[in-house]
């Protein structure tokens, strides 16, 4: 196998007992990127020197006996929404010409101070508003979308480009991204991980979190990201964890609530099948399912864009005045709409979402963690723009990629989106874990445990082909 | 001394001793009610036989041995904003005909397990969406307004015709009334005391708390009302406490922040000299005075009415629509602005609020306490629509009274109105004191050492004369 094609963990295991140094780990990820990345358009700027030289230092310091923990030495990509001192923060768009960030956003600070490498900014969807990120071709079919808005990100993990990355999340753009492309995603809970540095979308429904290619991977990053930073006004005081999973695979006592509603209307069949075998799975390991009403259905929608619209049109106001013609028009149009919105609607949305987090916590009680699909149907040609069901309903393909996320966008709750399996055209599916706030620790277990004994060889794969035909 | 004029801790202390029943305490203060409240106006509704009743239970526990606190057997009034199981709940609206609360509001019901007794429900503001009360006259000169919206729980506790009263205070309508009838009053912390139960104005500003005759009587209600509810979602975690100050006068080592700015600005001469005069009484006392500038001055009354005329305007948006004619003309018209409000404009205001936050905070790592006015000008008569300033500014009343209380409910820091003196007319002024998030205690201490050193006979008066010309 190639360094390239290495999980987290195991590139840290390698670089610990000393099997592998971060130089040739980057070397051999940076080859990759320059075999893949012409086929997939996944980042806005790589950093090969830059990569190098930490590498250099990331081994030197190996070599002294300096081990800085399992970040040490490994590559990685940062959605260009995060800011790093003294490079541009594009968030794709035209409108951040001339940009340079003056510090690191707390992610970026973090990530460094783990030793982790950073070797370039990837796509995503304008400004994150936007499910589709058309820079970016998926991993798996050049003809068919990344998802987004992380887009980039989340293909640099699939196609052994980046060893992780990370993506934002604000309705659903870490997890579509990851689930469309093969990969893990996490969105953790609201305030967790500080937003400091990083572009908001919309500051109520943003969370930041890792894509990576396991469940323990996302374990291992998110314990370097996670905790209070107060120039986040959102940040939660949290104490500091290590949630790296336990290797037992035992789920008894576990109750999987499994919705009677919403989260299996309008999904496509095989997505279903794929994600009640992964269920079947989580049964058979121990855990007892238990059926639950998704609270507050109809309200989701309206509260998911009530909330969103009104808070992009208020970040990007004064850019909106003075350049609108440098934004692509699906983004301006969806800013334009804000000012047609009124505080009233607005209030209704913020006063719909109160009352679903009270609903979901008296759900959450019932149950340790929801398991339902990640998005209704699989990556998408990228020249589709609606998805008809049968029962004649038509549906906007963003609508359809939001729909199954955005709640946890709306109550804060943490949500992971794990692979399990493909369709018939061999596009990945991706089963979604929803836990209580703060308990992210059992989302983890769950999924390392889904993962490890799941049938396959292994617990994950690096998409090697690039350009393949679609079938 | 009768003792509808006791304090609420020397009535306690005196039940305890059982030198006083509950009977005769309740029956001392209905017999008040019955003198006083005929001129004053301060009461919706005098539950006088459920107060007997429960008077004589009081009694009988005490008889018994069973004695629950500095609250057993003492009698409040709680404004008709708040939830009473059985009672109406008018909000002095005829929008709220033949309403009935079907349940206690969390902090009537903490009130009652405190062993309080209900004498009645006391006149608001409608809807607490103004300043004046106009139902309501002074205690001091009927021909002046009592203030609001809490006017009349701050005239009966003034007046002898309640031991202690609850208000609400989103814009100042705890400390306003409070200052307007010198009587001591507390908006605590934002989310420290629950609000399920109570009628909402403006949720992201409303707070409920105490109007008493001292500052140590302040304290003894809010440790029965403080601590977390669930169904409030602002409401915080914080432990139970025991706010209770000490005896110690002594303030050496405690800064009292002095503003520069805002706050002694359109300020009448004689409300400064007195303010001016207190926090010299607290220097005398060993506090340290560090001059402080209030941060965004002029965001202030922006985001107040930013905030506050959209979320009232979301709360009443059904009857609004439905019985427009049964509210008052001046409470209609600020609701129907409402409908005007952009999402964008909300947004602006909540944007200035989390920087306004942001600055207060570091501005109270400087200082324990600020002190200021807590109105610019005493009670004016009940017909004065305007105020104007030497400078030929003219300003409403209602913007005049809401001004100095209107960081505190932005910022949520703790505020607590003093009485300090009274103008050339007779007519009380309050010190305003202002602390960091959850330092009730400080604020307390320092309120409470002035109230024991003042010069004077007692730490409280009672309003005896009632119906007294203006002079």
């Amino acid at each position: 196998m190639q360094p390239h094609e290495l999980s987290l963990a195991e590139a840290a295991d390698a670089i610990r007992a000393r099997r592998l140094s971060p130089v040739e780990l980057v070397d051999s990820v940076l080859g990759r990127v320059e075999e893949a990345e012409p086929h997939l358009g996944a980042y806005v700027t790589v950093a090969a020197e830059q990569a190098r030289r930490a590498a250099a230092e990331a081994e030197h310091e190996v070599a002294q006996g300096c081990y800085r923990g399992p970040l040490h030495g490994i590559p990685m990509a940062l959605k260009d929404l995060i800011d790093v001192s003294g490079m541009p923060t594009t968030a794709s768009s035209r409108v951040r010409a001339g940009h340079r960030a003056t510090a690191d956003s707390a992610v970026a600070a973090r990530l460094g101070a783990a030793g982790a490498i950073l070797l370039g900014k990837t796509h995503t969807h304008e400004f994150a508003f936007g499910l589709t990120t058309p820079q970016t071709r998926n991993a798996w079919d050049p003809g068919r979308v990344a998802g987004g808005s992380s887009g980039g990100s989340a293909v640099a993990v699939a196609s052994g480009t980046a060893t992780f990355a990370l993506g934002t999340d604000t309705g659903g753009s870490i997890r579509v991204p990851a689930a469309l492309n093969g990969v893990v995603g996490l969105k953790p809970t609201y305030g967790l991980v500080p937003r400091h540095g990083v572009t908001s979308l919309s500051w109520s429904l943003d969370h930041v979190g890792p894509i990576t290619r396991t469940v323990e991977d996302a374990a291992l990053v998110l314990t370097a990201l996670a905790g209070h930073d107060p120039r986040d006004p959102a940040s939660l005081s949290a104490p500091a964890a290590d949630y790296r999973p336990g290797p037992a695979t035992d789920l008894t006592g576990l109750r999987v609530g499994l919705p009677r509603t919403y989260y299996f209307d309008h999904v496509h069949p095989q997505v279903e099948a794929a994600v009640r075998s992964a269920v079947a799975q989580l049964e058979a390991l121990g855990a007892q399912l238990v059926e639950v009403d998704i609270p507050m259905t109809r309200y989701i929608q309206a509260t998911q864009w009530g909330l969103m619209v009104p808070e992009a049109g208020s970040y990007h106001e004064g850019s909106l005045r003075t350049v609108p013609e440098r934004y692509q028009e699906d983004v301006r149009i969806l800013l334009e709409a804000s000012e047609l919105m009124s505080a009233g609607d607005y209030l209704r949305a913020q006063r719909a979402r109160t009352l679903m987090r009270a609903e979901w916590a008296r759900m959450l009680e019932r149950v340790d963690v929801i398991a339902a699909p990640t998005v209704p149907m699989p990556a998408v040609r990228a020249d589709e723009q609606t998805v008809t069901w049968p029962d004649g309903t038509t549906e906007s393909v963003s609508d359809a990629y939001v729909r199954l996320c955005a709640p946890a966008n709306i109550t804060g709750v943490p949500a992971l989106t794990v692979p399990v399996g493909h369709d018939a055209a061999g596009m990945p599916i991706g089963l979604q874990l929803l836990g209580r706030p703060l308990d992210e620790p059992t989302l983890l277990r769950v999924g390392h445990a889904y993962q490890q004994t799941r049938p396959g060889p292994r617990g994950h794969t690096v998409r090697s082909r690039v350009s393949s035909p679609s079938p």
